[in-house]
């Protein structure tokens, strides 16, 4: 395992997580006592123990994917070999299959990134994650496509996602139609198992290009391999940023002293406010546009991860700061004594926004002239978390120095790894997800797949309604 | 008031609320019985007594905004005007300001309407949301326009919202630069206070063009309003259709039985869901990619309107089918029983997509063929819904007959009518956001505004950290 090089240059780069404002010194009886927390300090010890020894095992192998450096070679080199081919890619995957790839594209690519001019993209294409199966939404896509020039890259690690699959069959149709059947692969590019699936199948049969999710990755769990690695590297981010960036938080997350050591606190501080506070409800609220989406891959974390049989699991939200002050304020400040909040903040953003001084006789808007919108964000954030603080509504602050791809690196390997200490927190096994299997087998039954006639008839026979409930 | 016309050809574009899996004969004891539900139609009846008088003392007004004809057609007459003059319309504003006209946008506009060719938008503008305060948000929009040719309207009732203030500086003074104090008139428009404000003043003393925000009508009512339907008219939607489905709406949101007005039912449920049920979360999951920001514009709604002091208040969450079934639907399906779902449903999308039929070896691909993706999406959904309500997980939902100004019109009425029934019933003033001005002082008193100094000590002296929380 590898180590990370330039540490003490780094050390300004680390990102910090400030929770003072879960403590009981500032959240009064809404808080956590020391007492409290360290009395889980053993039990994280133990977790912390023990997820090491599993790790060793090959247990956890998305811990380890931040040192496997043969990979992001492999995909930089096809970067490389593809480099100014195409015009646009798209990427058809759902879940964590796009969210990955969603977060880093809006968090180091410039904002519009699909309205710039081609120069300035670098010769890089246009990205477009099409997650979603409505055929309004998927046929607008299509149409401002250019479609010989486009990329797909198809990503399902089962390689028989009903969703995925069904775009990939309107796809290939249109390229074979449009560029004949042999260029036609050319604009294909798979991302799936190593050796099972259908999608595998066709890949070998077809000789179309591949990369491979790693044994025992999941989707949630898969940001750092080819599924969110490749559209990154295709549209020029810096892939070795982001590994560098969770090796160095790994660096972190192995401390044992549980006071030390960000994911372990995080996550036993988060697991302590719901069973003991009742904070069923965990608000990721970044104060950064290019964050946003940050929040969703953190919901799906948090949520699939964590959310299991016999009623167990946190609801993760998100937010954005300063919009949604305008929007959700107003419940988190009053209402229920059930969230905490993760506020996200940027120290140093990329550019300086000055306010204009204008309109001197004015006082509501003398006063802003002079500043910057910078200081007017900063302003907002700390406003908004001393307010809550004041009425005892629990929150914490993850800064990032500024945002690149080495502290993301970071963001993004600590909330994976507070996740898996979560679930061992909360005895469940972040991994899987058998709750959603009832409901792909019924949508097989309804859409004739052979074998789930049984399903079909089920649900046309409990899914039965009174007229009188319709109205 | 206004009656609406042709009442029986509209009947087939009625949207529908089916309620049978909120009811304990789908979904057990986690359902409502028709005698709980029975037992607030007193009550109900009451409120809707209440709301009619309250309402015909111009208590009320946004109800009577759908019947506004004069407001529609001088918006109109202003589009008209200046109908091909400008390549971008950027909407400075937020929350309230924001969220009715964004949720028009991507409703009715097709996907990726702004990456499509100026041909066809049918003349009609770019068009963005500048929500956030974000100092690289802000300068990448900037930077991507034609400032020349854009027209920034400016939204803010009170005329002095620091972010839409901090916003306008900025603009006035680029704009002043790149065309002169005189001409750069041409590129403002200001939506605020009939009388009172800032903005009010300065559009007095400096000739720009104005539009009003009816009295009584706050941010989160104002979709019916210039605020909303502004920027639709210039981006050519039919304002009309919306206004008619509302008045619609309205027609259904008087009835006196509870068991037949859906907005009365509906509020009716859902908080009898939460204070005896439990449910204290309202997911609103369209399966719908053009409705994907009528949750955020619901989430404002439900929050800011019902989320008040002494600690009540449900807390709404955004999703969106089928995607979030690959991210939420674990938790919604396993975790615990907190949660009512309303999907929205569309029936007829504008477009229909066969999915080709290919690879007739591969029995994972093979059943898809020769169905449509409409056929997909509607699957999983009533895959979806099923599975939740035998796992005794209460939802509802909304159907529209296909998604167009006259059925938006009236979902949005819809929820505007049912969150003021709500409040009602949780015993709380619908109208108020006090929760929020704590934070607009102190950050006023961090960018040193006359008169909040003691703010800016406040924070200083309260805000304190121990240096043993950070890590």
């Amino acid at each position: 395992m590898g180590t990370v090089k330039n540490n003490t240059s780094k050390t300004g780069l680390r990102i910090t997580l400030d929770f003072n404002n879960l403590m009981a010194e500032s959240a009064q009886g809404e808080g956590l006592t020391e007492r409290e927390l360290s009395g889980t300090a053993e039990r994280a010890r133990q977790i912390l123990q023990e997820m090491q020894e599993r790790r060793a095992q090959g247990q956890l192998p998305f811990m380890d994917l931040p040192y496997q450096r043969g990979m992001v070679k492999e995909i930089k080199e096809y970067a490389r070999t593809v480099q100014g081919k195409y015009t646009d890619l798209v990427i058809l995957g759902i879940g964590g299959s796009a969210l990955g790839g969603i977060t880093l594209h809006h968090a180091l690519h410039p904002p519009f990134y699909n309205l710039l001019p081609p120069g300035e993209r670098k010769g890089c294409p246009r990205i477009f994650f099409a997650e979603n199966i409505d055929p309004d939404g998927f046929h607008g896509l299509l149409d401002i496509l250019e479609v010989r020039t486009t990329l797909f890259h198809v990503i399902s690690k089962s390689g028989e996602t009903a969703e995925t699959m069904a775009q990939f069959l309107i796809v290939k149709d249109l390229l074979v139609k449009k560029l004949g059947k042999k260029r036609s692969r050319e604009n294909l590019l798979i991302t799936t198992d190593a050796a099972s699936g259908w999608l595998r199948q066709i890949c070998r049969s077809e000789g179309l290009a591949d990369f491979t999710v790693p044994q025992g990755v999941g989707g949630r769990f898969s940001v750092f391999t080819p599924v969110g690695l490749l559209p990154a590297a295709l549209t020029g981010i810096d892939c070795e940023g982001l590994l560098s960036g969770a090796r160095f938080m790994d660096g972190l997350c192995k401390r044992d002293d549980v006071w030390k050591n960000p994911a372990a606190l995080l996550a036993a501080a988060l697991y302590l406010l719901d069973v003991r506070r009742g904070k069923r409800m965990v608000v990721m609220m970044p104060y950064c546009d290019a964050l946003k989406d940050l929040a969703y891959w953190f919901r799906q974390l948090w949520a699939e991860s964590l959310g299991k049989k016999d009623e167990v699991g946190p609801t993760p939200i998100n937010a954005l700061g300063v919009t949604d002050q305008h929007s959700q304020l107003q419940l988190y400040m009053e209402g229920p004594l059930d969230k905490v909040i993760i506020f996200i903040a940027v120290k140093q953003y990329q550019k300086t926004l000055p306010i204009p001084r204008a309109y001197p006789g004015l006082e509501g808007l003398r006063y802003l002239g002079g500043h910057t919108l910078n200081e007017l964000i900063a302003a907002e954030r700390m406003a908004t978390e001393y307010s809550l603080t004041k009425n005892r509504r629990v929150n914490c602050t993850v800064t990032l120095p500024e945002l690149n791809a080495f502290t993301l690196g970071q963001l993004l390997y600590l909330l994976e790894t507070a996740t898996v200490f979560a679930g061992s927190l909360y005895q469940v096994n972040p991994f899987d997800q058998p709750g959603v299997e009832e409901g792909k087998k019924l949508t097989y039954g309804i859409m004739g797949r052979k074998g789930y006639g049984v399903k079909k008839r089920e649900i046309k026979e409990g899914g039965r309604k009174f007229k009188k409930y319709i109205i």
